[in-house]
């Protein structure tokens, strides 16, 4: 059977960071779907669009990884893609217990959905999107910290 | 003396875990006041008399378990009710930090406040009202996150 | 019923911060054991003997708190003593991660066993055992981290 | 060459907590500027220049530290006023984990801005800017988190 | 090509928890070697041939899982079975950190060992070896936390 | 007043991660002096000698860092070298407890010594000497984490 996992998160933007996650994960899973959570209601500070553009521009060489958008819960997403899998990064201690309830939340909406973890590369654990988008905000390039250029 | 503890919340929604805590509370105290801490100018997801009604409910065969709702701080609240105690659950290292200052800040303001902690058992511990929202929120079921039906 | 709670550790040597969350769950049960655990494999750097006499002395005006010492499982030791209840002191979020997992523990040798924390008073919190050995061993005063006189 | 460090925050309001991190920095540092990065558009609970008034009140004596405001990336900041260092304090791990990302990041913006940390002595290490603002807001006296009177 | 990951621990005693990561770990992966590093000179609890008998019994149904012990760098040991990951359980932040280290030193030594991260379910992630082995050690019966019958 | 530091460890052996914390303090101090810690009853991996010769060569062109070692209390070292300062790296959360104890106990005996915190870069952040000495006594070669070959 193929192993599909998907890689949600609202990836505005998508950083070095999370490009690292998904290129290992392709080394694992036969598919990974970069899942962009989006819930209409909540602004974005890159447009959807643009973002879904820049990540398949990112990983055009790579055909096991795919982009795509949701709005509803990740778990009924990942099932609806026929994915027993999700992969998130882990950069410190606190997003491990976030991820933790969560990963738990998950197992108990979809029961066979397993959450795997890769811990995010030392160059780029300081990386968040909230930062990136400060930074960005105050006029500063960012293009250090991302795998496309904006 | 009768052992009077508080166990301030939002409760938005009270869960298993909640339950789990305020039902482990009355084994230690004479009398457990669940207060649900409500600013009016804060919008609640689940109305604050039906949730009053549902921990009712919960507790309606354990005389020493009582729900109430206040608007002010939780030391002054826990003052002008006569409770020594403020009990509150620990799931994680991120709860301990966040509950660490806040004891010590009801401590300042009120002298012999003093909070008792007990760990939210194992098979809560991934439970938030957060998440539980956030489930509902998109149309699942939630009953088995809560000790009563909705 | 009497609420009866054994406080364990080593107390290699008892500190100002053992003392403090001694003297604080006396407030709350009715009778507080300071349980001496001891193999007697294990070598201590205070005599056993003469810290439970130290620590009798600290709190001869209390009669609520009492000091023993045992050498067997603390859950099993503490239903001999008939307690229902630990009382555990929380440092930081290295301790609470520590403590979780024993009280757990605890619950599944002897199932009605609750574990009850309290967060050590600032001033108290950086004080630690091995710390504290680890001054008096260079040859300084160590009075100042406890509740009585060496 | 003299060292300048830059102590950033919002400062909403200045607490004792932090009045203990200047003066401690000001040993260490030939000019120490408490910069309050102030964003027009967020709402301040204390004004600014209210604050800025308090602040200097406090270091009156002390010729070593300064306060000002600013509204760019504390890294650029920094390097406007010709410093080479950032002063933080750590309360907590919660706080470690996220100034070590801001620090990486103001790294990777200006090379060779250093960031120092002091851990905030333990009485004032369980007070936050946010619990106090709250504690104000129901009527409640502050003064005593505080380095000036209200 | 066949995906391979070792999971690597010293197993004095086997519990349910690594028995949980096991199992789980053999739905993402062809083949798990659960590899029991062990020192010639250092004393183990249980006997290591005792324990590799024990874990095959506990998998005999499942293929994909085996047993084995080494005596070397477990980034040499995996490389030398052909395996192109490890796969590690976390339980709480305190393994987080430790495992974020040894990942990072085994990406060293051996580039391309990638190591996955499964978080321990709930209801086995207090139990620990030390406490096990510390159980058994007073006598108590502690088949409970095991995934077989001593 | 010539602002002197104490940068004090066991170095065994002295790493990047070391010798980046040590360079950055030199940035800041006039004098940063290694110490080495080193109780004679316990057995060093790499001889004292040896490390101290190797730390030497390692920052024979900066005339602000030298080393040295002692066997007293951490504290009372830095008081007769007549440094006003300690200085430590921070890795991570666990270090950030264990040094806030430390820090604190230091002050407690000698008044005025501060200490100040650097964040270890994250590329060297998962190095420790545990390790190190692991990796190195399996007989793989360790350059690539030292600032000088073996």
């Amino acid at each position: 059977m193929k192993k599909i996992a998907v890689f949600p998160g609202s990836f505005d933007p998508f950083t070095n960071g999370h490009a690292d996650i998904a290129l290992r994960a392709s080394m694992l899973f036969d598919e990974v779907i970069i899942g962009i959570g989006h819930n209409s209601k909540k602004k974005r500070y890159f447009p959807l669009d643009f973002m879904i553009r820049k990540i398949e521009e990112t990983f055009q060489d790579n055909d096991r990884v795919k982009v795509e958008h949701y709005n509803e819960l990740t778990a009924s997403y990942a099932q609806k893609r026929g994915a027993q899998f999700l992969v998130r990064g882990l950069r410190n201690t606190t997003d491990f217990e976030y991820e933790n309830s969560i990963a738990q939340a998950n197992k108990h909406i979809y029961g066979n959905l397993e959450t795997i973890f890769i811990i995010t590369s030392p160059q780029y654990a300081h990386i968040s999107s909230t930062i990136v988008r400060e930074i960005h905000n105050y006029g500063q390039n960012i293009n250090e910290f991302l795998p496309y250029d904006l």
